[in-house]
């Protein structure tokens, strides 16, 4: 999908929503045990209660390889369920020497057929660029994530005080341009948000970590828009998770989701 | 696998030879392809060609993902296949928010039953946390690795210009020990070897890049063996492709695995 399309339904929607399809066993309502594929059954609903709310789906791959080849096939049928309107991400964060990366980005853009995959920064341009190779395809490669373990490197700081995740946006932009490069900021790192916003004033955020992480809607809209609003958010728990019984699970997770966009539409006026 | 049988099977064998069962289907002796299970029939025949000369055994994931669930039984199988003498390691470079890292972990070490799994470090401690608290089970964290892209982030430097792959190095060693973390440093650093090895005098090493990447095996003893040996180096193409006819794939393979492992017990006299 290009930045054009991508652009033209979030305005279309007046929603920047990114839906992750995280589905931890641990966590599904107990009635999806009883269909055959518990994970697609749940995702195919989750996806129908969401659609007309959101733009994007974001399946993070661990909870599909976690569950062996089944989950593999989970998530091959839920790529195909979700509708070619939207825009979809795998959440892989890989990244390998450059002939590792090429096979990396031939799974993710081929053999499945996503729009985006998250990439790792740390191996460098060439565990980045073979993703770059493929035409509108999109690197969403991780800058500043919204995890506490993001104080550990992210903030290591040169000479001059320029923190590591800076330095990654800076190189990275000299690898890919705002049509096939997104950056992975957390919403729960609010006050850095404008800074990246004014060093990639162009590109599109992939901004995780709203809902059960705790970062505001609010202030990343007002730190993090641009003027193609320029931000994916993406919630998981607390949509996917919002019902637990049958009767009024498709109900209690649209609801969630609209409410998200509700907030968004009154945000971009 | 402890430390301790990890060391002794090195000593007995004279060996710190690790195979890297990375099976390119595009590189993969045609002959191979009239089997059923053509990865599968390439690794078993690479194992068993090379388990007397080698201590552990390494499958980039990437190579296994890339062909879809088939991939993911191949991987399996093969594992299963491996001699439990061997150490195994899945080179995965995973690492995602701590309770996506946990799923991970539990992919690794418990639905398949590695090792170690390799990791990247850039999203800090909760994104490693959960694989070292698998008793007998090795994280192998990515510091200085041996493609060209380690320049673009891992010798980011800090005001008293220590590199960041040094600042990964320390920070980890507070969060693991040597008897269940490893480093990935790659065998094309080599002046950087002797520094790491400093550092991090207990930990073994886990070294890629000798072969086809270019790195020099001599050296990598020079800087990085300490009292224990401490030292994995891997090699995937220059062994697994050796042989391309049926006749004599079995003895070229082994031949490679065999001279590699001749010179590491000349250096370790």
């Amino acid at each position: 999908m290009t930045r054009k399309e991508l652009t033209h339904q979030i305005r279309d929607k007046q929603s920047f929503l990114c839906v992750g399809l995280d589905p931890d066993l641990t966590r599904l309502p107990r009635f999806f045990l009883d269909f055959e594929d518990p994970v697609f059954e749940f995702n195919k609903r989750v996806i129908d209660a969401t659609k007309d709310f959101c733009v994007a789906y974001k399946p993070n791959v661990a909870f599909y390889e976690a569950l062996g080849t089944g989950g593999w096939q989970a998530l091959a049928k839920t790529l195909d369920y979700i509708p070619e309107t939207h825009f979809t991400i795998a959440d892989a964060k890989r990244g390998d020497i450059g002939n590792t990366s090429r096979l990396y980005a031939t799974t993710f853009f081929q053999t499945f057929d996503f729009d985006a995959v998250t990439i790792a920064p740390y191996m460098g341009e060439d565990s980045v660029a073979p993703f770059l190779e493929f035409k509108d395809r999109w690197v969403i490669l991780l800058a500043l994530t919204s995890n506490a373990g993001s104080s550990d490197f992210q903030f290591y700081k040169n000479d001059v005080g320029k923190p590591l995740f800076q330095h990654v946006i800076e190189r990275a932009m000299t690898w890919g341009d705002s049509n096939n490069l997104m950056f992975v900021v957390g919403a729960t790192q609010g006050t850095h948000l404008r800074q990246i916003r004014t060093i990639a004033p162009d590109h599109f955020l992939l901004v995780p970590g709203v809902g059960a992480q705790g970062g505001d809607l609010s202030t990343v809209v007002t730190e993090g828009k641009n003027q193609d609003i320029g931000l994916l958010v993406n919630a998981s728990r607390s949509i996917i998770f919002a019902g637990t019984e049958a009767h009024d699970f498709d109900h209690l997770v649209s609801s969630a989701a609209k409410s998200l966009q509700s907030e968004m539409s009154i945000l971009l006026l």
